[in-house]
């Protein structure tokens, strides 16, 4: 029997973020992205959530290589995770290379893994794969495409992308694609990200216009958030900053960090003198200022919040300061970034956030831009990846609305396994995949049940009976006494105190009085006492733990 | 000296939600409005969110009654609240007081509270002061604008409102806005929630015509959730459901309470027979089937979210329902919708939710409306009302925009005092204002404090550290005992559950030698070297709680 290629999506299947495919055939195996996803509301405590790499684990002899297509934190982020545990060249562009390289440096990694840089046209061999490297729009630089010829076929990997024909560093390699297509494309992986939105995504030049508009009649000092990754973004506030003589500081970590790459790189074309010191800005007039910050996901912590909140320490918003906030909300971040905007307004500033102001556009293509891509490639299979369900299912139908057979186009789910021959592809069964939650130092130690605690004390905390048994007898020897936290201001409650205290004991003498002297039956009963009589009494169902010490 | 009149905003002013405004005169004291708001993310187990009443208390002989411009939650759902401890009639439109019956009977009050029940063009004497009644469009039926005559000049409140010329019981009542803009009026309070955009809000006759379109070509079943309150929404559903010959079934508590009571008052019209119960639809031809649900906020539990999810008892999601979201995400429930939609795409649903396809129109005003308004009115001096700070700032120039002099305009907070006479408007003082969070049956017995515990609990969970001491020499009689809830997976932790009872063991030892005897500095000694040793391993910090019994 003939080796089937399989594909098989760790990551960034009927989920936004923690991208990660990997391609397997006969003895090789190579991965697409290694990204992490951010934690939902009802993940408490969760910093970051990575893909369970245990299939990547059990097969390390097979791995050749990682291939990234950019550098955002989806695609990149679990990188320092995933190589803890394996070993293997990492393959991506300069930009993309340099973000990885902060990353592994901060993680203490960087010794150990091989960064091999390459640029669009570049053509890389692992084990029975050749991946080629394509140049490709997005919101950040240097991102690229994957056409991967293996022995059943070519596989394209878009990547994020979109189609911008004005872009700085010159529009997708559209024409690469269609020769691939013409050659014959076995599968098309695809972004989903905007396949809801008709129409096209405007070009990255409309924010520089935008821009130009908002510094032109402005005395005042002009701060801009954007997303720090978004060069051509800090690029246009750079430009513009020139043309009207205003200096540009930066604040906010993440936004040094990746100004520091770019920089080094060459990705950044600034007149020596452009950018100073946030310490030294203050000393300008109002008129001559730029800070570009952090913050425009209305982060707690982030430049920008401090700035509002008036914990920065270097910068103050004062009355008249002109705020451009240069991005959109990221689903689930709309309250925060309300809550600057407002903090900002009640400080006097001139906040400018409209989306009708045009000081944003997304790095994702639209329908139109995804159809034109479909156009091209002419994929035997189509699979749309980065997105949820029903970002999936749209792609999905854009794709049968273009002519292809809904027979050949696959939905799957993270750790699905689609194995191509060069005339088919089914799903054939599924490996380890699934959440890998990241909190503190800790990798993995936090799982459902943890979070089922943590959200049960979140909502009604806890309460802690003490009591100490004499191990003769099992009459009480001291307590119980009540400890409660989270649950209710206590001060003002002395009386319930008294009456759970009542409670306690009166659970625990009937326990005496039919001869429990089980020590879990007795803290059932106390739990179960406590929990009803502060149902009765106040309708809240707090965390119960009773606590028996053996004299 | 004379009299001044006194508005006081207890609620929804930098804030959305919770609207309550005082008026008061001398011996006399009236209430406009009296709602809830929701709680925010940080907001653990908070269920709602109420105004102080206070100052309503400490006042209760001058209070003459309370007014209320429309039936919505933020309006009314403090009512029960207050009514605990005020005395006075509450004055409402049929609609509005229909509602306001049903909280008072959940919450045992309908006895003790005189509801009575007024039309559009009524007016109302309430000790010095005299309402009026106007009639206005919203997002439910029978929503007025008060005209308040007062010793010192008019008071117009708009409450929320849009202007809706083709709505269904007729546009607002601009005419009668026009003459007491020509009579003179002193003081205008006007809604800001859509502030921020442009034009005109569509009228709800453009989702009738929407949800034409959708039923029009469509032979499944259909399931539309709304907000329960928009009536004339139920309406159109229940209008095109008669047209294509379809019943209508209702699931969902608040929407069956809703319907009741605008069938009732004769708000719906509706043939004999269109409306049936869940249980005998489902023997009816998938092409004849309406349901109309809750959930389209994404509500945990709601009827659609219950249908998703499968947890529904009469109505399962099967492939080819056709579910049309007829509403907008209020911000902050973004993520839920979204959830849903994604389970009712993989239950292969055909989900329709697009803003652009008009299934849903705002309730409130946008600029160009505002603008009408304002210049109907003309008002001396202009308060903005019902939003977050931008939205109150925004207002603020739009009346700038129109003429006014800023000096006119002024942007309070909660518990402001603006203290009019015939010729002035300033802010002098404050009166006691805030959030009390209602939680279980529990009224303000939530604070800060028991929120920040919460917070800490639900973000690294607890560790709870037993031991008995000696009350003769301290001496450790058993212990330390080691529990922890949300904080790590335990099982697979018990290395670090040892260590961490050695911690607690040497922090004792430590105090013995030191010959410290004072528990409370014994459990200060477990905390911190817990906390250090834990934050040195693991990089979190849960809450700690050293339980030291005396034996």
């Amino acid at each position: 029997m003939a080796e089937k290629l399989k594909i098989i999506p760790l990551g960034g299947l009927d989920e936004i973020g923690k991208n990660c495919t990997v391609l397997e055939y006969g003895k090789d195996m190579i991965v697409v992205d290694c990204g992490v996803g951010f934690p939902e509301e009802d993940m408490y405590g969760v910093d970051l959530v990575i893909p369970d790499f245990s299939y990547l684990v059990a097969n390390q002899k097979k791995l050749r290589g990682m291939f990234i297509t950019h550098g955002h934190e989806d695609h990149i982020g679990s990188i320092p995770y995933a190589m803890r545990d394996l070993n293997c060249p990492i393959h991506g562009t300069a930009m993309t290379n340099g973000l990885i390289k902060l990353k592994l440096e901060e993680h203490k990694l960087a010794d150990k893994v091989k960064l091999i840089t390459h640029k669009p046209g570049d053509v890389v061999k692992a084990g029975c794969f050749t991946v080629e490297f394509i140049h490709v729009n997005h919101s950040i630089p240097d991102a690229v495409a994957f056409a991967i010829r293996t022995p059943v076929g070519t596989v394209v990997f878009t990547g994020d992308f979109k189609i911008d024909p004005t872009s700085k560093d010159g529009m997708m390699d559209l024409a690469r694609l269609g020769e691939l297509g013409n050659q014959g494309v076995l599968a098309l992986l695809a972004d989903s990200t905007n396949v809801e939105r008709q129409g096209y995504t405007p070009s990255e030049n409309v924010v520089a216009d935008s821009l130009d508009r908002q510094f032109r009649n402005c005395d005042q000092r002009i701060i801009v958030t954007t997303f720090a990754s978004n060069m051509h973004r800090i690029q246009s506030i750079l430009s513009t900053a020139q043309r009207y003589g205003r200096k540009v500081a930066v604040s906010g970590r993440s936004m040094e960090n990746m100004l520091k790459v770019a920089q080094e790189l060459g990705y950044l074309k600034v007149k020596q003198g452009t950018i100073v010191d946030l310490a030294s800005i203050k000393s300008l007039p109002k008129n001559k200022i730029v800070i570009v910050s952090t913050g425009s996901q209305g982060e707690n912590m982030s430049a920008l919040y401090r700035m509002a909140f008036s914990t920065h320490k270097q910068v103050e918003i004062v009355a008249g300061d002109r705020i451009i906030i240069s991005a959109s909300a990221i689903p689930g971040n709309e309250k925060s970034i309300s809550n600057i905007i407002n903090e900002l307004y009640r400080k006097g500033a001139d906040v400018v956030y409209e989306k009708s102001e045009g000081l944003h556009v997304s790095g994702h293509a639209c329908q139109e831009e995804l159809k034109i891509v479909h156009g091209l490639v002419r994929p035997k299979f189509f699979i749309p990846v980065h997105g949820e369900q029903r970002h999936l299912q749209l792609h999905a139908k854009l794709a049968q609305s273009m002519g292809m057979n809904p027979r050949n186009i696959h939905i799957g789910e993270i750790g699905t396994v689609f194995e191509l021959t060069g005339k088919t592809c089914k799903v054939n069964g599924t490996v380890p995949a699934g959440r890998v939650f990241v909190d503190g130092s800790g990798v993995g130690d936090v799982g459902s049940v943890v979070l089922r605690d943590r959200k049960h004390l979140a909502e009604d905390g806890m309460i802690v009976v003490c009591v100490n048994l004499s191990s003769e007898d099992g009459s009480v020897i001291s307590g119980p006494d009540i400890i409660t936290r989270g649950f209710i201001y206590v001060k003002e409650s002395e009386d319930l105190m008294e009456e759970l205290k009542q409670v306690a004991m009166e659970a625990i003498d009937r326990c005496q009085r039919k001869r429990v002297r089980d020590w879990s039956a007795i803290k059932s009963a106390i739990k179960n006492d406590i929990s009803g009589y502060l149902f009765k009494t106040t309708k809240r169902n707090p965390m119960i733990l009773p606590v028996i010490m053996e004299i």
